[in-house]
């Protein structure tokens, strides 16, 4: 592969929709599986989903890791996390001393879990020196989108193609990928994408994030909305809305969900703030859509109005708000499930099992 | 121990209520955990759940078994059900040959498979000579329980010691346990004692099952009014509500919960009929309702009626309506993940990650 097909315009011209012949396969042998029509209802959405997306009716999903993009927020001079943006780069750490939460879920569902500097404030040299990290730094974090622009638009496509390129590199390796992020301040920026894409009022998409108390969710709200007053993000100029709202592991997120879709792999989207990357894709080409997989539904109140611009119905429903890819990891079982309803169920006639049909003629 | 401890009432004695004391100390673990407050929602309430019911921060479930229990229902006879009674003993061989949704979502999961012979109608002596199945079979067959009770009380008796001297024989060797269940027609005692214990009429707790249409829907639901004007029983005595309207393998997973529950083993319950099991387990013994654990909502109506009668709030909402435990092993990555966020993410002190309130206070 040339360099030239990291680029945005190629890979997005690289997305095809998911294939309906693979879809109408899977449909036909699941129908005949022994049991009673579609029983195991999402289940074998899913699967058909997943028959779509890989072109298979056997595929291979073995290999699959959560891939975490950080990064850091201007916007935290406004008071809109409980907590300071050094979190950031502690929670980085931590994620490679394997004590985070997305560690211990990843653990269980036998996933890598891969992190990336997209552009955290803090000093990781010696992780990136040490390979214990893939370091993509855009800038030591983003510029305040409440008072300018988050990014330059030079900024937004790198962060875009740093996406598709790791998307690229990690496509031989895995069958699939969950997303996650780290980020204070992160519900921000995706709450401000929300708004754009959905066409919502601020009120609407914003939540507590982390934590923030009554107070902190009005100024969180306000902050917002001046940053849509002041830089009227255009939704048909979805570089344009990553440059003035957006932050670098949004973009980062965002590219690795158009070099998975280009190359057919399945990718599970997480909470919000993935969600809001998934906005990005889906603006930046359509298609991209047909290879996500919505992992669930979090508490923040924009995810759910995301999700349903997007179309995707979330699996779980599990009240999660840290983000980190947990909800992604902990739908990778049902993906499996799928995968295996699909290939080792057997059919009515291969197991001799009577069908209802076969039931009432006889 | 001695064959006495197998005895229901030897069993309801020895079961006590979740220990309230490892609920506080694995509070208190997951209230200082790297991630804002209770960001991990349900999967932290289970972990709660788990170490109430295990008395252990670091409980052992790596060797996990669905118990799938099978039985045949005269009240077939009345056309309740699509299927022919014939498919039941069917279903076991696809059971044993692996080629059920069961046995592919086990796969997933890496969990045993058991399958227990509770009164099928049709031959399964080659399986039970072989030791491929438990055979603890009742009777071939419940009677018709529209005409007549579905069986003797000493034959109630006999199935809920069954499962009790099963969980027993299990107990060393597993650590977690799922329900499942086959028997052509079982729907049909399940809203009888659904309507029994949660005071509702056949129509609020009866489903179309494996398929009926709307004319067998109204034949079910008649079926179920007949027969519970014609035993009336009495909630307050759950032995005789098994033996007027249940079955054989439904009273064999009440009996199996009775036994986890005294063995303190989480119990994950799957759909309607094993939580039809779980309402009579609870009825027996109330402090065995501690030991379960909701995995899904199924699509039948009286399944999310019963749930509520246990306090009981699912895990999954997948739109199943298979049961053979299938429900139940979607579920177990998510009590593998509670045990992991549990024992395996450090906490703020450990990772030296700065807390909202450090942060504040800086």
């Amino acid at each position: 592969m040339t360099a030239l097909s990291f680029t945005l315009p190629a890979t997005i011209a690289a997305i095809t929709p998911a294939d309906e012949t693979w879809r109408a396969r899977a449909r036909e042998r699941l129908s005949n599986l022994t049991m009673p029509t579609w029983a195991m209802g999402r289940v074998m959405d899913l699967a058909l989903d997943v028959a779509g997306m890989t072109r298979s009716l056997a595929p291979r999903l073995d290999r699959r890791a959560i891939v975490v993009m950080a990064g850091d927020h201007g916007v935290t001079a406004e008071g809109v996390s409980p907590y300071p943006s050094e979190v950031t780069v502690q929670m980085v750490r931590n994620f490679i001393a394997k004590g985070a939460g997305i560690n211990a879920v990843a653990g269980v569902v036998d996933t890598d879990v891969l992190v990336v500097d997209m552009g955290v404030a803090g000093d990781v040299s010696d992780l990136a020196a040490a390979g214990r990290i893939v370091s993509s730094p855009i800038a030591k974090g983003t510029a305040n989108l409440a008072k300018t622009t988050a990014m330059t638009r030079e900024q937004a496509v790198a962060s875009l193609e740093a996406g598709i390129a790791l998307a690229g590199r990690l496509a031989p390796d895995y069958d699939l990928f969950g997303l996650g992020e780290m980020g204070i301040g992160n519900t921000t920026p995706s709450s401000a994408i929300a708004a754009v894409f959905c066409n919502e009022s601020p009120e609407r998409v914003t939540g507590r994030g982390t934590g923030v108390d009554d107070a902190g969710l009005r100024r969180k709200i306000s902050v917002i909305q001046a940053a849509l007053d002041l830089h009227v993000p255009d939704p048909s100029d979805p570089i344009g809305v990553l440059a003035a709202v957006g932050g670098f592991e949004i973009g980062g997120l965002a590219g690795l969900i158009l070099g998975a879709a280009a190359a057919k792999k399945p990718v599970l989207v997480d909470g919000f703030i993935t969600t809001a990357a998934a906005l990005l894709a889906q603006a930046l080409a359509p298609d991209a859509r047909d290879y996500m997989i919505a992992a669930h539904r979090s508490v923040e109140p924009g995810h759910i109005l995301a999700l349903e611009k997007l179309r995707l119905n979330p699996l779980l429903d599990l009240g999660l708000r840290l983000g980190e890819g947990t909800g992604a990891a902990l739908a990778m079982p049902l993906v499996l499930a799928a995968r295996a309803v699909l290939t080792e169920v057997a059919t009515f006639g291969e197991a001799g099992v009577a069908t209802a049909e076969s039931a009432f003629a006889s």
